[in-house]
């Protein structure tokens, strides 16, 4: 089982869809023993996002208290990833969606949600997808839209402290803390 | 080279289009030293698919026997993955994609198969696309195709003794079995 | 940070879109303390691919000299790994796209690089795209171009003496120089 994530420590968890990336996620952060926090940035525009907000919500049981952000995860993250508390985000792809359809400025807001990662006190996992690895897509909105997540998830790696590839629910490391000296 | 799969282990060979999957789970399976039993899922529908079957066909030999289970998995298993046989099921992403065009119950039919690998009295490598890590599917088909194939994945992986990611050719290993004590 | 690229070595560095697989290679080609040489494979037809070749030039600095070869990558290998240069080609992906829309031989051309490779005289690090993780693509071309492009990969790694695949700028190594004994 994964290895609980210490206080303050920024874990950055990939993989691409179905992967079992929120569940391993959950497991790191539940494995803390701190009080759970569950910062979500879906938002349902129709009926099979809703169906899916569902199911997930479900299938984390009532230990998890939810806080909605679909947009301003720095600011959730500052006021959740207090001593105390663990925090998963899921997931900054919902939210890079939520921001480009927003039309922000998706280099600026990531720079306040990585100045927010350092400054959190208690262990915040963040729950991405890998979207770079199938064929050119067709048309340039998705194109942009997997060259921003490709930069965001190397921006949120490059600060992390453990990195972590999801794969048909297995875990594969691509960064580890430091062993305490 | 692999390892020998050994006597009713379950190994998950997984990889992306042309990473050299089958050709590795092939080698998986020759190296058991019993006899070898392709199980295809594939169906010919065009001549594209057709051309495809023929040449993996072609390429790897007479050594094996032949088997067309293209609905029927859990049977095939039953069937062949006995004693002093290993089998290769080569993949689980034409399976899954035969039983969603036959409008089968997938997570019914899973658990078939999953019950059968449980059964198995030889070794039996899975082979299976990851399909989850490009950009979200414009058409609701294929994002239901990559959801159903990525927890497809996920349950034999985790009932599966070794699982092994293939890229480019080369294996890296998931889940590896327990030493023996 | 990566260890240099000995003499006459060949390694390819496998990536996503936007995952760090170009700056990791180039950390490569710097680590080995040799002339540097940039095979740019690019041909800018739009305004997006000249925008993004123009991106590529400005973040690799001044110290790096750049020879286009969208299309005879086996000639721009035998005239620039030699003795005291250290080669980067960026990227495969480009290049078969352009032998592709060449209607050129692929298996053929492919031929021809791979015995540049084995030819060159400084070390070669080539950077290609994993294309084969997404869904199937609808249309025959694409699915085309990923079958060439996995084929591609397979055969380069198979004469590689180092494979990475670069995820959110982390290195996984899927294959290692032997040490020397």
């Amino acid at each position: 089982m994964p290895s609980p994530a210490p206080r303050g420590s920024v874990t950055l968890v990939l993989g691409g869809a179905r992967s079992g990336k929120s569940r391993f996620a959950e497991g790191l952060v539940t494995a803390s023993g701190l009080e759970r926090v569950y910062v979500a940035t879906a938002q349902a525009f129709d009926d099979e996002m809703r169906a899916r907000i569902a199911a997930h919500r479900d299938s984390r049981g009532g230990a998890w208290r939810t806080v909605d952000a679909p947009r301003d995860l720095a600011a959730a993250i500052d006021a959740e990833a207090t001593e105390n508390h663990a925090v998963i985000v899921d997931c900054l792809t919902l939210w890079l969606s939520n921001a480009l359809l927003a039309d922000a400025d998706i280099e600026h807001e990531a720079g306040l949600l990585l100045e927010a990662l350092v400054r959190a006190r208690g262990p915040v996992v963040l729950v991405s997808n890998e979207v770079g690895s199938g064929i050119v897509p067709d048309n340039a909105l998705a194109r942009a839209f997997r060259d921003h997540q490709g930069r965001l998830n190397q921006r949120v790696a490059a600060i992390a402290d453990r990195v972590t590839l999801v794969v048909a629910g297995l875990p594969l490391d691509l960064k580890l803390p430091k062993e305490p000296s």
